[in-house]
């Protein structure tokens, strides 16, 4: 059906109408009052959704040119990277440490697993000459759905010494995330995600240890150049002309998500994820992130029952429902299917999902008890875990 | 008046109101079909608007982007970087390439002059080593509203074998550019300026010559890297997430481009800035460009007359006439005041811009013939010219 789509893929996410109205407007000067005044709501507001008391700086780019704007201001060539892969983002850290000349070593998992502290508590300490310079981690893994214990990692990492370089894309809105109260050091996210803007925004907040490896780095970014982004928040200004629909547009949407508290975000976050992680293996489905712990409250990944394949779920949730999911990535593409449930979506939303997946399963063979999904959703969503 | 403001300013620049509908649709999935073939109409409309064989990369990001997009993938550390600089736009190709470890030299002029093709000639002869490896340089400087004769400055640069690396971000749309035909190597442009969408989106195409050099590149970039953007384009897609709803306003707006026909685009632009050039001479005001010939056509800088303020003219033709036009930058703030005449702008725009300029001057107490602006301005543009 002609404008009907429903977006339950990582990212772009549902948009609210108030927002989408407000980045149809004729675009203002970027360096007028009216636009200054804008800035200076979005940065305040950024500060309270990023839970930080250091300034939030924002790029007119892709959520990776705000992975590269942490990075490419912080290493020397040569510098050694220990990055923490569980899956292609956390992977992505890596490219782009060694796109700067570093020394890349990596731990990485099977998909679906997170990195065990124990593991890294056990690299690091062999470290002793403290050569690891920077650790790069994923909060919420976009390719799996599994999500690290960020608050235990990186106050191994702050022990050890090094900075801990943490990418939130889609975890920021959707699960708890303190940089300050974390010891996180470098946080980057992104705006299609739990911000509920469309794509083009990035965001990245770095502390001041951070900053004392900044002022080392021998050539640090231009247009992602951290002094030049913080003289210009501090001027509720932007250092170069912005992306001024869309920051109109995420002006609306951060007053939104104040309005709800960051703490309500993300436990409806939580309550979704959860409440759908039990209405799919009620219906037979298996999940890729096996235990709940570990698990995205943004994106959950799930394997296609024996003798469906995951084209015919996706082609048929969307020709029927107007319902898009994601396919897997790389060598998960067709392994699994992926359901977004990040930033502007309610209940009802999940009751559609999960009754339209139901239809589809049902329509392709599988073999399950009809209305289990939906019921479990219902009763689990009453549950308000 | 609310609602009211016309912008005047080199951008953002007004957008046709098709184009913000577009815009403010539920973005799609990056990855669907859906928006494969949305990009596949945008990259080769953009060939056809860049008047190249080779491929147009689009990145989400403001003009600045693009140019460290040039730059980053060109430059090794203690690379000899000659920079022509006519204004703030052309010095910060200096500051980018600096940025990278570059050894830059510049030539200079005053605001409102051009590179002088002998003096360029002169110097490129005298590096008898060939140690100059790149040229960066401006085609329609912003902050001045001067405009270079790229077309003869890059046939220097190709004869002694340099690479041009040429901002077009004012001047795509505007005025001709050929970088096939004229043998410009790097060309880089905006969104928010004669491609009438608002800002986020970049362009950069790259030739042959300039991809041997990419090619030695020990760092490229990673968000801004050529060779996944190629693999992008060619694919249809895009390497990271990018600003989807900017793209599907895009793809309407270089419909209109390509309706319209490039040629008649640029001679419109022509005809306005040679228009309004005559007519503010008509109501005894200087321009910061004295010559016609190095008149950029998408910017026009204007002296205040003696015991007028630039910011007492540009707070009436706001307050009074809700248009908005540009203050200079840096040094010459205060000091002049610009009018952009780029991307979406008709007659009507221009006559109501000079009536209300003249309005505006009677008001400060500018001595002139009321109504020579208006005059002048309708006999130029009937002249089509």
């Amino acid at each position: 059906m002609k404008d009907k789509t429903f977006l339950m893929i990582p990212g772009p996410t549902p948009v609210p109408e108030s927002v989408l109205l407000e980045i149809a407007k004729h675009p203002i000067g970027h360096r007028s009052s009216e636009f200054s005044s804008i800035l200076e709501e979005v940065y305040t507001n950024l500060k309270y959704v990023f839970q930080t008391e250091n300034d939030v700086f924002m790029f007119t780019s892709s959520g990776t040119g705000a992975m590269c704007a942490a990075l490419e201001n912080l290493i020397n060539e040569g510098d050694k990277v220990l990055s923490l892969v569980i899956g292609n983002f956390g992977n992505r850290w890596a490219k782009i440490a060694e796109s700067r000349g570093a020394i890349v070593e990596k731990i990485e998992v099977e998909a679906g697993d997170v990195i065990n502290p124990e593991v890294l508590k056990k690299r690091l300490a062999e470290d002793v000459n403290k050569e690891i310079k920077i650790v790069t981690l994923t909060h919420s893994e976009t390719s799996t759905g599994a999500a690290n214990d960020i608050k235990t990692l990186c106050s191994i990492i702050k022990e050890h010494g090094a900075l801990s370089v943490v990418d939130g894309v889609t975890s920021v809105c959707a699960m708890p995330c303190k940089p300050d109260e974390w010891g996180i050091d470098v946080l980057v996210s992104g705006s299609q995600k739990g911000f509920m803007i469309p794509p083009g925004l990035a965001f990245l907040v770095a502390n001041e240890k951070a900053w004392k490896v900044y002022e080392q780095c021998k050539h640090p970014g231009f247009y992602f150049d951290w002094a030049a982004h913080r003289k210009s928040v501090r001027a509720n200004s932007t250092p170069f002309t912005p992306a001024v629909n869309l920051i109109a547009g995420l002006n609306v949407a951060l007053k939104m998500i104040k309005e709800e508290g960051i703490d309500n975000m993300n436990a409806r976050h939580r309550r979704h994820a959860m409440a759908l992680r039990a209405a799919l293996r009620a219906i037979n489905l298996k999940l890729l992130v096996e235990n709940d712990e570990n698990a995205s409250y943004a994106i959950t990944s799930i394997l296609p029952p024996d003798g469906i394949t995951v084209p015919d779920i996706r082609k048929t949730l969307q020709k029927d429902y107007d319902i898009v999911v994601a396919n897997g990535q790389n060598q998960l593409k067709d392994r699994i299917f992926r359901m977004g449930t990040l930033g502007f979506v309610c209940d009802r939303d999940l009751i559609a999902s999960v009754g339209a997946l139901e239809a589809t399963l049902l329509k392709l063979g599988h073999k399950f008890e009809l209305g289990a999904g939906v019921k479990t959703l219902i009763t689990e969503l009453n549950k308000g875990n």
